[in-house]
């Protein structure tokens, strides 16, 4: 039983709270502004009637991302990845990740020939941000083919189930759900989840970062994943509700 | 005399609602959150105890801007300069503006060996995020500056004045304060006007986009710019006040 | 009364010899060397017979501008920028501003789709190289519409009128004309000038580089602009004469 | 029970032949030519004296991976990354990924002020690379560091346990282990496993290609993964041994 | 009379064994792993029915060159190209020199509408690469040649003759053939001649490193490069024939 | 007997006048404005006095060049290289070729810790630029040798000889010395020569454009090499004399 409490006083599977601002990029088709605890992600996305090159004439669309982290949205100022001329490996693998996570829950074919891109930029950083782009992403996303099918482009909604993700992780006190920065730093292991509001896995990616851990472990981590994963998913239904 | 209304219905000598939203980039030593109607730019100053290469040993500071735009900050997607792997002449050219306008208003021998950094990043654009960008960064400096004082690092402020910078245009409506997207795009001229509260002028950038124009209509554009930063000087003192 | 002499001995009203030679590369439909005092740039026209993307199909012309510095054209040299990868914000400001300044005195329509480009390259330096890189560059673009006139491309000129440019500033021994690099590197504020022959205004860039300055100043500024172009003027035509 | 077989006519849970020459690259400080089925990776070990910035002064050394793909190691031919002036997101993905592995096995303090860079350059291409990469650079690191106890340099091997990495996925002919191209192509989802020989596990990375997958199946492709990596495990024992 | 004596052994005149291994990129129309000494390269060719934009219908093919050395082929290891964002100026100089050389024996018009790409890839480097990625594209190339003829694509071979090169140069043992590493180090001067097996030449590179050379000695080089590139074009020969 | 006239009318061993105009960059401290015919070529020199990171401590100078074109020398413009963001293969080919070149008439020791970087930029092109360049080069570099040795900073010169190029080639005119832009289009062989007044050979780069050529006729294009050299080195001295 562990006796080391976690740095911010939550329980070992309790997760931050959860807020989505509606519209806060005003021009793009669905956008929202997520707050995972002190993390804070605008999402917008965009909809395009083309797609890529490898798609052309295959009568199907395409769902992409792109991810970016303003200079001052850490402890310390970050380069701007602008000035310097290339996006970061974790960037690009952030967004790689998030545009997977995406297409999972759509019929392409469903889409038609349209591509729609989910811009994900941290505001401000706190851990746990590319979930919380994740978590946006499907919300910003669902807000823009609604806007589709209202404006009869579409004839119904290709999503196939709600996305969301959450970060888990071995630390002093314990495997944890939903953790901050200061976990984060210091953690054994993280893994970031991305599940189906139908009980489907989308992705898992786990790291030892110090030291390699068990299967047991790895199945605790799982099942906090599951308890915060349906709590965002009750938030993006509300959130949803809300607009509609 | 005039006829056309302007687009929003604005009279030609009306700006924008302003409002300076505090400590949105939580992390920074100063930031605020701009909005000039439709326009939102978060500007956030980072404070840093080293000077560029070619100040060194020299006992004085340096502030330096970065600007950037959110690719769904406007009507259409833009591209993202990160990914395109460089920033265009535009962004280059309005954050070498930016830098230059703050450092105007401040005694860099009197900063010391810090060097300070303005992030202004545009969430939402509808005309003008280069003069809400120096006006926010303005606040945020002085935010910064006042927290180097409070922690005995400075012993008094380097700033000799208040800086804001408005842009005025000849339209169909006339010579009008403060132009809105739909004025930019049709206007015969543009021209921003940096000012210092204390009447001095700091940069005028004025371009004709189609015709030229006189020196009279300049001398009301200039006219028009001591009344719009007249209103601003007054929100950034508000604002500051607000958190002293 | 200033008592302080200018570093040249010149009076504060008194500009620097302009010489032009035509067509010195020799390839180019238009092209030009302009010497004014030490400063030297070669400025070139080339047509060609598309137009960019973004104007493809509207049947009209396009006119843009380079700008380079050869790396000993300065005291010390500088780098390649062909070598580090990409051109500084200050190249990439000036040639947009050529561009501008030359697109202002050009009927686009009447050009047709065809695009010019004028390359500014600065073979020596001595202060205002982007004035006199407008100045020149007018020239090779005149001589170049003038051919395309003479092989039955254009039935008329699509010019409406001369552009030249030309830095004012406030140094120690008063309000200047025509800076050259001891008093650019000097001077309080600096402020270029781009007219056109008829008396409008194309372009002003002001910025105050160690203090604010008065709109009085700003009006000797202008009014010292107007002395100085008004030569140039004079140049453009005797140089396009003695090749008509 | 499923019907249809694997296209290459492989058990369920069959991996590749495996073979591992040691070697290949005489300079480095160790190598090693892995071969896993068709796909073909060359593992190079250089040390070097010296740590990156952020270690420097703190006692520990640093193990680092580069990744690369031959243009013709594939059925089409790909561009070549150096000449394209970037990484692709994908290939920056990788070489973080075997990095983070083969950290995982190394005891960074007792390695001292040392970086080990592991170069893995794809020769031939059939599925599986990454797993591959981290099961040669294994080696290739291990007889870099027994270079270096035999040169007295270190003490003892730094080395806590192998390392070994193995894809297994869903296919039509059910979950299956050591996909090749053909399968990979196809798979509804795909996980790699980079786990120790001491049973413990360091990374994780599964995808769901087209639609989610369960708890359970994901159950399968880690029991697979085991069976997998043991075999791994002692093809690397026996190629260590033939050295020794 | 030379009493010094290669750091070989090799006598002035005598070439290091060569090998060429066929299929060893399996992917790829023709490929070789050619061994000179210790200097291995990886050479594939692709075949593509396409032709560059400058040669678009006109009936007429291309053959081009790409090289690439790994970062441990050397006795320390050097930066990644790919990692650094571009290519030295000696890889480009050294894939022209590849492509111009293999262009110059082939009949681009009898090649008809197609391009063939020569990735030339350096595994281990013992000096002389250029000259053994030469002698190699030249195989991998007639073996995809041969290919197309026997697919039918082609009718008869485009290849006019065999091309094949080797360095010489000046050492304190005298004029030497075939130079090593070691050897190329310290040379006084360095030749790379590029000859075709019916007696011609196709390309000359001769540099003094560190003094002028004399006619004499130019000559008596040539000599040396005829004699070794006589057995370059046997091993070809011999090599192709294994594979008819 | 060839009786087809060069497109020039000149002899088959008649070289273009050269014209060598010193001092064109004012700031350098030794510069020329060299014209072969229509080439027109820039040569600066700059001196520095540090050395590269490989040099460092060693008691020895540098000597290196850099090569530009204006994009407006030719006949039809060609893309800013700085604009583009990369050198191509062709620019930094001889921009190493000038370097070695002049490095093979100085005692790098002799000069002591100081590096020398001639830029050459092509003003106007009419084929035989970098011949020019390193024609010119050397005059560049042996005025700014002379302003050192004037100011006390070397007791004597570090020239070992004069270096000069030119470029000879097989035409339908048969063997032809210093080939014009039309010549060298449709040339079937183009050799650059660069020797130094002592009859040494410095570099040869010969290429085969079309169709190999032969012993026989590569020594006919020497011996016209050292007759246009002759001519070159006896520009050079006349020029330097001009100054003394």
């Amino acid at each position: 039983m562990p006796t080391i409490a976690r740095p911010s006083g939550r329980a070992l599977d309790e997760s931050r709270p959860v807020s989505l601002e509606i519209g806060f990029a005003r021009h793009a088709e669905g956008s929202v502004l997520i707050k995972v605890g002190g993390t804070e992600v605008l999402c917008a996305a965009s909809v395009e009637t083309r797609v890529p090159p490898f798609l052309r004439g295959q009568g199907q669309g395409w769902i992409t991302a792109e991810y970016g982290m303003l200079p001052r949205a850490t402890h310390t100022r970050g380069n701007r990845e602008a000035a310097k001329g290339k996006q970061s490996g974790r960037t690009q693998e952030i967004q790689r990740l998030i545009g997977r996570a995406l297409r999972a829950c759509v019929d392409l074919k469903a889409l038609g020939e349209m591509t729609i891109t989910l811009d994900c930029d941290v505001l401000n950083a706190d851990g746990g941000t590319r979930c919380a782009a994740i978590t946006g992403a499907w919300v910003a996303l669902a807000i823009a083919l609604e806007k589709q099918i209202k404006a009869g482009v579409l004839k119904k909604s290709p999503l196939r189930a709600q996305v969301a993700a959450v970060s888990c992780g071995l630390t002093k006190a314990g495997a944890v759900l939903d953790l901050d920065y200061v976990e984060d730093s210091a953690a054994q292991a993280d893994t970031n989840f991305v599940l189906t509001s139908e009980g489907g896995i989308v992705e898992i990616q786990g790291t030892a970062e110090d030291a390699p851990f068990s299967e047991e472990q790895f199945n605790e981590l799982m099942r906090l994943a599951k308890l915060g994963t349906a709590r965002l998913f009750e938030a993006q239904r509300l959130a949803l509700a809300s607009v509609a």
